[in-house]
């Protein structure tokens, strides 16, 4: 089954690939792996903003996170041609807009691992770090980049 | 000499590899490199929480930063079978849950560090980024992840 | 045209390389990459202190991550021999110095990432991560760091 298949089971539809919010490139294909910048959370097209242990609650932190994850599959697609030269999700890095107290990041962060888990299975399981931080760009309550290695390269 | 051999020569009881707590892989090894995800602060068995400049001392915190890599090394003998295939440490990252006034990252960090260097010698010596961040996952007072080179890949 | 010819083009100056204020190295080569330690902000030669959202101005701050960038040349420089040997820059990982109500990382960030594209052209177009911190090492404003593939590897 391709990948745009398994999105179609699972019943996602990509977002449109978000332009950089500054002077970047969404993705860079280097040798085999390709580094993807770090993506903010869009929720169905707006962004969700906060702070978990705030205003932000935990399911909405994972959505949030999961926003991420849609937006990296996005950003993937529109550099590769297609989600089926992902040949493995290598590394995520997650970082939660966090107060001093909240300490689920890992519970965030799974709304974006787990997505890539149920597009790519084997695939998916990736290595992983996240941790919190006071403030984030626009705003916004999740960030997550990714190194993902890549076929035919 | 065996890095068993160093290890054992060093005193160092390698901590049992602890399971992810949540959806990704302790190590993924992708061409020639390992990624080790974020390792928390055990010591001894037991989470170190806290924060520094606050309730965790200079000295507390680089021994939490030292279980931070003994548990990146405990999860990468787990991930090849041996240290011996362990060609580089390349890179690590530190994150040290921080007050707003605490700016001693890169001495907590060492701890870790000088891990490597103890262990592997000049293979030991990576590059670095160290931060201070507000929250950690489970409240830890430091994370350290990865980025290994290995042989034989 | 070098690009030591495009940085006098440029009117640039590369700051003396600083020594690590830890136990690592400033860059490690690992096969056709280079991993650049995070940078703290230099600018003329002295440490640009603070926090963005407080005392540290958005200008300010996009000057101190620009020193991040001078930096990361110098440092790149000073290990490779020469910058002709960067084939490309592949990533920048930013981290602000952030009251948690500052939301322009970005816009600081961009200070080491136009200076990136002024230098190498469309070789240093890179994917980004830009989040905030609570705090860095020795009080500065902004930590840079790099991942960049080489040529001749």
């Amino acid at each position: 089954m391709s990948i745009e298949q398994r999105l179609q089971e699972l019943g996602i539809t990509l977002p449109a690939a978000a332009a950089p919010v500054a002077s970047y490139l969404p993705v860079v294909v280097q040798g085999d792996l390709a580094y993807v910048s770090g993506q903010i959370s869009f929720v169905e097209g707006e962004l969700v903003k906060g702070r978990l242990g705030d205003d932000v609650s935990l399911e909405e932190g994972m959505a949030a996170a999961r926003g991420c994850g849609l937006m990296i599959l996005a950003q993937l697609k529109a550099a590769l041609g297609s989600l089926d030269r992902v040949e493995r999700v290598v590394k995520l890095g997650g970082f939660v807009n966090s107060t001093p107290d909240f300490t689920d990041q890992p519970k965030v962060i799974n709304g974006a691992s787990d997505l890539m888990l149920e597009v790519f299975g084997e695939a998916g399981k990736h290595a992983r770090a996240a941790v919190g931080v006071p403030a984030l760009p626009l705003g916004v309550a999740v960030e997550v980049d990714a190194v993902v290695a890549i076929k035919g390269a």
